[in-house]
């Protein structure tokens, strides 16, 4: 499995994504699933993916092969929105499926992969979209500010609570590390490194995502403080009295 | 959906059910989903099940004809041991699903059902059994000690922090009751009320679960005060300081 995050707030956007890949217990290993297209001053553009790793490899080779043949194709660096980095990075994810799909098919795989892709094009404002496996998709707004796809359900409830469009960027990242923390305790198929990276609105500019291991001193006092910090909650909280 | 836990504690065992079932957005509806069968000083038994209603239904109308058919047939009732308890449930569900299951397997429909079943019989310690669709089962032990079925994640990293062998039935309640506010607050398939009982080791009676809904004052303690408990130790931690 894999665990992705992406918010879209007030100050910009927050993405996150593990590294752990597994196919069957014997085959785990460590990918970056998150990958970063930018021109500073003209793009941003920062893309999570989850499912079947063949299908997300040969959907990015696509995405990049193709502004090295031609210039006038449509690509990720030509795109004039937001919206058609979405259609484009949809339109490779289908393209590889309709390549690979007939054979893996035959073999009850499930060859389907989610991407989320956020960040923001010169000339309009920062967007995040959550692109299905079928290659169509929906744009993240105040009301409904993150998205996650792959082991989605442990890290959702402390998102929930916290995540509002004001959130800052740092909190919002501490609330993410944290949903990666409750992922990785609850779900072996999710592990670290995590790649974290944080993009300020209108700043056409991303500095390297941060690799955070399991001895970053930062996500480690997370780990820590927030455990002892729930079970110190849950113990302060007096026991029910009709037991 | 449904969400069911049940934990094998050294006090004895804590069992929690909710009542909600839905058959697609239109038949939301509320049915209790456990069932206790005690027979006061020879065997409580507490059954909680998760999955398609009318098997579940048709599963427990099984089970419960038996012991009026023929007193020599096996029953829960004359069985000697919870093993033999998780074996007649499993039989029963099977049974169900044979003669259902090719009719709804025309029709792509899901009749599988999870059930989770302790207690305990004189003579024997207190038991509990995790039965799935198939019928076979496993047990806990003081390792893993606690099951859970139905929509089970967005619960299950508070039960991981918090739950030991020597966590009292009170405290244990609790946290069921607060994995319960997790779920409940994440997913619109799991609803209140909550149906909870709590059996004491070799005292071999069960004093009427308690049904707990949403304007009950010790859940809605928990609930408000564990919201703002998380949300104080989210904010005492630091911010990282190398966004």
């Amino acid at each position: 499995m894999t665990y992705c995050v992406a918010a879209l707030l007030q100050g910009g956007l927050v993405l996150a994504s593990d590294t752990r890949t597994h196919a069957g217990v014997d085959h785990v290993a460590s990918f970056c699933k998150m990958r970063v297209y930018q021109r500073p001053g003209d793009r941003v553009v920062v893309l999570l993916s989850a499912g079947n790793l063949a299908t997300t490899q040969a959907m990015v080779h696509l995405l990049d092969s193709q502004s090295w043949v031609d210039t006038a194709q449509p690509t990720l660096w030509n795109a004039s929105s937001m919206f058609e980095v979405a259609q484009r990075i949809g339109d490779a994810l289908r393209s590889v499926q309709d390549r690979d799909g007939p054979y893996l098919n035959q073999h009850s795989i499930d060859y389907g992969a989610s991407i989320l892709v956020g960040g923001q094009i010169a000339g309009e404002d920062c967007r995040l979209f959550n692109i299905y496996p079928q290659g169509n998709f929906i744009e993240a707004t105040p009301d409904t500010l993150y998205f996650q796809i792959g082991e989605v359900k442990y890290g959702k409830p402390i998102l929930d609570r916290v995540l509002t469009w004001e959130t800052q960027l740092s909190e919002a990242a501490k609330c993410t590390l944290i949903s990666f923390d409750s992922t990785v305790r609850s779900n072996i198929s999710v592990g670290l490194p995590i790649d974290l990276a944080v993009y300020q609105r209108d700043s056409l500019t991303l500095s390297q995502p941060r690799r955070i291991f399991d001895n970053d001193p930062y996500y480690s006092m997370l780990h820590s403080s927030w455990g002892q910090g729930l079970r110190r909650v849950f113990a302060e909280m007096p026991d029910p009295d009709w037991i």
